[in-house]
C-alpha cells in the first residue's frame, strides 16, 4: 500500500487557563478545576453538529500538539512519571509522536454560542482541535483495562501552601462573575509538579540555578518555590507584564 | 487565528476480518472475536516505539475513515440506533465528520514483528492508522460518565441461527493453526444487525427487493436472511469469487 498524505483543518480552537506548556497537566482530569472553552470556527457553520451532545457528561477532544518544539521523532521517550526511565512513544501519551495528535476526555460544563465549556482540561491555550466525539461509556469505559507502567505511579508529588501575599491577591480577586476557584486550580496544578523530570521528586536535586518557578495561569504568572516535597506559592504576577518583560508574546 | 492545514501520514495499516463497511461493527468491543493486525509501516522504523505497550490491555487506535463515500459534510446524521432520528455529528461516533478521524479502543492480544494483534476491532480491512496510544485507565475510564442518547438503546437486535450447510462449511474449516472461532464471530457480527436503518428492527419492513444479504468476513461472503428479529446464516461463499462476480476488487 502506498502511504497517502492526509490533510485536515482545525474545526475549533481551545481557549484554556494554561498559557504555556509548562504547568499544563499531562493528563485530563488531574486538575478538575482546569477550565477550557472549545470554540468552533464560525466560518464552518458547525453549530447544528453539537445537537444532542448536551446529554453526554464527557467529551473526547482530538487535537494537535501545536507547541511541540522537537523536530526529529524519537522512538523512546522519558515520561515524567518514570523518573528518568525510557519507554516506547506508543506506550505513552507523550506529545512527541510520529503524528502529533492528542486525545483527552474532558467534562462538559455547558454548550452555548457555538462553543463547549469544559473542565479537567490538559490543553494549552490556543490548541487547534481536529475532532470532537462524545464519550460513550459502553465503548470507552473499559472496566477490565490494565494500565501497564502507569499503574502504581503516583500522580501527585507535592504538597502546596500559599504565602500571605498570594492568598491576599487571590482573595482580592473575589469569586463573583463566573470566576472559578483560583486557589483550588493552582493547588491542583502544582500538586502534579510540572517541573522537568530531573528535578522532580528527587530530594536534594532542586535546581541550583533557579530557586523559583512560574507558570502561566489565566491572567497570571504564578510564582512558586519548591523545597523537597513542598511547593509554596509566593505571588501572582500580571501575566502580560511578565511576558513583556521576557520579550514573549502575551 | 488563521486556520492552518495540518498534514499527516499513516504510521500503520490495519488488516482486519471485515472486508467492507457493510458488516463492520459500529463500535469496538461489540464483536469480541473480531480480529485485526495493526502493521506499522516498515520504512518508518517504529518498532522501538512499541516498547512497554505489552503491559497495557487495551489500545486506542486513531484512524482514518477511508471508505467514506459522501463528499459534503452534513451537520446532522442518522445513527442506526436512533432508528431514523437525527442528531448532531459531534454527538455521535459516525464516520461522517468534518475531519474523518476515527477512535477505537481495542484489546491487545499480541505484539510481535512490528505489528499489534488486537481483538474487538471495528475497522474495515486496509484502514490507515494515524496514531496508537495506550488505554490509560486513570484518565480514560470515567466511572461517572453519562452516555446521552446511547444509553438504553439496545446494541443487539437479531437472534442468529445457522443452516446445516453453513455449519458444515464452518466445521470443515476447523479451528487449528490459529484460526479463530468463525461461528462466534459471525454470530457476534450479525446480532448487531448491520443493515441500513430503514430495514432494521422494524417488523414487516424487510427489504422487498432483496431477501438475502451478504457481508465480507475473512475469506468469505457470509450470506444470510432476516425474518423479523431472526437472522439465518445460509452459506459461506468464497470471497474472491463473489467479489469477482460483481466486478469488485478482492
Amino acid at each position: 500500500m502506498t502511504p497517502q498524505t492526509l490533510t485536515f483543518e482545525p474545526i475549533a480552537y481551545a481557549e484554556t487557563c494554561y498559557r504555556e506548556r509548562f504547568g499544563t497537566p499531562r493528563q485530563p482530569g488531574l486538575a478538575p478545576d482546569a477550565w477550557g472553552v472549545i470554540r468552533l470556527r464560525p466560518d464552518l457553520n458547525l453549530t447544528d453538529a453539537l445537537e444532542g451532545l448536551e446529554g453526554f457528561s464527557h467529551l473526547w477532544v482530538v487535537f494537535l500538539f501545536h507547541r511541540n518544539t522537537n523536530k526529529a521523532f524519537k522512538a523512546k521517550v522519558h515520561p515524567p512519571r518514570l523518573e528518568g526511565g525510557k519507554i516506547g512513544a506508543f506506550a505513552t501519551r507523550s506529545p512527541h509522536r510520529p503524528n502529533p495528535i492528542g486525545l483527552s476526555a474532558v467534562k462538559i460544563e455547558e454548550i452555548a454560542d457555538n462553543a463547549i465549556h469544559v473542565s479537567g482540561i490538559d490543553l494549552v491555550d490556543g490548541t487547534p482541535v481536529l475532532d470532537l466525539k462524545p464519550y460513550v461509556p459502553s465503548a470507552d469505559r473499559i472496566e477490565a483495562a490494565r494500565g501497564g507502567w502507569t499503574e502504581s505511579r503516583p500522580e501527585r508529588f507535592l504538597d502546596v501552601t500559599f504565602s500571605d501575599e498570594a492568598l491576599d491577591r487571590i482573595e482580592s480577586l473575589g469569586r463573583g462573575n463566573g470566576r472559578r476557584d483560583l486557589k483550588a486550580l493552582i493547588r491542583q496544578t502544582l500538586e502534579l509538579d510540572p517541573r522537568p523530570v530531573f528535578y522532580k521528586g528527587v530530594p536534594g536535586r532542586e535546581n541550583p540555578y533557579m530557586d523559583t518557578y512560574g507558570f502561566g495561569l489565566e491572567g497570571f504568572n504564578v510564582v512558586y518555590r519548591v523545597d523537597g516535597r513542598c511547593a509554596t506559592v509566593l505571588r501572582l504576577e500580571n501575566w502580560s507584564e511578565f511576558a513583556e518583560s521576557r520579550g514573549q508574546r502575551t
